[in-house]
């Protein structure tokens, strides 16, 4: 058996260190830093040769520092002769930009995967794309893992009473599904619709939430309009009280202001994405994907299919 | 005869101005901004379907960001039907990264060449590439412009007395010769070398400078180290007076400061890098390489021998 061998980047130190934990042994020896003009500079200070490899990263904010760090890595990796170079993204930035929404608009999840390849990754272990069609952009292996048992099993332990799981527009009911599957509860949706072009949106609400705990759910909170907004709803609209949960909280701009002045009660996310301590407000709740991806990478050394891990 | 269409990116936009004036064109319409958590937004505003696109972007500082808007800009042109996507690099980025000089560590000047070339990039055109080898690198064909000819008409243009043009390493003294040639001077070299291990450098003036002015030339210059030691080296020796130059003003961390504290009377520099305001002391002469890369096109457009032009 090739030796197992994990290695983080600058983008997620703690995760990767309690991954390494999890699966009990130590991280790789190597050195990210930058040149005195911003380019990244790295040393793998250990022999890779014949190994296999695991490079740990988020390409978060800032995203292209982020992924040039990975990108220069498995090219690294690649020249000392690595078996393997597996790539776990615990969150995969450009997700959002997945297909032609207008004219002469570029396909940046697209470009980034073939980017990952051409570099020499030989496998990608994710979290939650945002597409699952993203899958498809790669012609290596690709492993999804998913979020929602983890954001489940937290609300499970809560054992709140008569609880709705809310998907705060069209293309999250799937997700919302699969919450309401793993909590017996029943599902509601959040159905925006513009009535006219310049007339503000109607937040309408498909399903009974009246009285109910509701529990919104989605992949990405970005700036946190979609989801304040849908909170905000639910309560005018009866909600007795409203929880909200994702597994990636890039949480940019205006999204903490937003959070706190809404009436979201609790904030559940997981930590594919560091927050930094003003993001820690009491709100937020923060659960690890490490005890997965730990398992995850297991079980691909071990040649076990990740798919019927957790889903 | 397919359409020109010249974009700029956001790292040199006063360069590509001043190239789409010398071509007597205006710019292509296009907006490259970032999305709220930083991921890059481009939008080509024109259609550039079957025409041959030329895009300038100096991956300068900060680099990453720069490579990326570079690359991004180059999916959306690919799949926006150009005939052909010509990469004009007035300063290419990481190319000092172009070997592996100790274990396991990565080319990035090679990757780079790569994800170019996976991008969708059909050629490249780039001015003094640190090393010439990098031409190798890519399997389109790439035009490698010299910033020699420009440096050395300016100097030629003082009318200096007596001059002789020095190499600051070993690994400059071709660049030495071809300036000296323009200038009818001779050469010196600056002879480093460490006596042993743990003991100081010892500067070492091969070539005749006492009582001539000297002209020191390098392809980069970035915190300054090496160029304003060998000036103060000249002076120590003999020399008049000292200047310096070089094509690429990447002048990073202490750079100014040496600069501005040493023996060079004047730096000679071109605009292949911006120079933000507190860079732009009475000491640094900034040269344009407009002309050079708008001829440059016009002779790649018409089918013409680039390497022709100015050498
Ligand atoms: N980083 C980003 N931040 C905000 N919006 C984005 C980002 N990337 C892509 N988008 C836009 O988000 C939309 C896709 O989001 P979705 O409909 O949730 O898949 C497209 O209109 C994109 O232009
Ligand atoms: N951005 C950078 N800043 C400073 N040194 C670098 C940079 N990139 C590469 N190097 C180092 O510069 C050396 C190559 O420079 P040279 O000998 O001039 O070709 C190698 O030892 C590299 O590790």
């Amino acid at each position: 058996d090739p030796t197992l061998k994990v290695f983080t980047l600058n983008s997620n130190k703690e995760l990767s260190k309690e991954i390494a934990q999890h699966i009990g042994i130590e991280l790789g020896e190597s050195s990210v830093t930058k040149f005195s003009d911003g380019e990244i500079q790295i040393n793998i200070e250990e022999s890779i040769r014949g190994c296999e490899v695991y490079v740990i990263q988020s390409t978060s904010d800032p995203v292209n520092q982020h992924l040039m760090e990975l990108l220069i890595m498995i090219d690294a990796l690649k020249r000392a002769s690595a078996k393997t170079i597996n790539v776990v993204m615990p969150y995969y930035g450009y997700a959002r930009q997945d297909r032609k929404a207008r004219a002469r608009e570029p396909i940046t999840a697209k470009l980034v995967a073939n980017l990952l390849e051409t570099a020499g990754a030989t496998r990608v272990i994710a979290i939650d794309l945002h597409a699952t069609q993203i899958q498809g952009f790669f012609d290596i292996p690709v492993d999804q893992l998913l979020g929602v048992p983890i954001l489940a099993n937290y609300f499970a332990n809560k054992e709140l009473d008569d609880i709705v799981i809310v998907s705060p527009d069209h293309g999250g009911v799937t997700r919302a599904r699969k919450m309401a599957d793993r909590l017996k509860a029943p599902i509601a949706i959040i159905d925006k619709r513009r009535p006219r072009p310049n007339v503000s949106e109607v937040m309408n609400i498909v399903g009974n939430i009246e009285g109910k705990t509701a529990i919104l759910i989605d992949d990405i909170i970005d700036t946190a309009g979609t989801i304040t907004l849908a909170a905000n709803a639910l309560v005018e609209n009866g909600a007795k009280e409203v929880y909200a949960c994702c597994t990636h909280p890039v949480l940019s701009g205006p999204a903490m202001d937003r959070i706190q002045n809404s009436s979201i009660k609790e904030l559940v996310v997981t930590n594919t994405i560091v927050l930094p301590e003003e993001k820690k407000i009491d709100k937020v709740t923060q659960l690890s994907v490490a005890p997965l991806l730990g398992e995850a990478i297991i079980r691909v050394h071990e040649q076990l299919s990740v798919s019927k891990l957790f889903d």
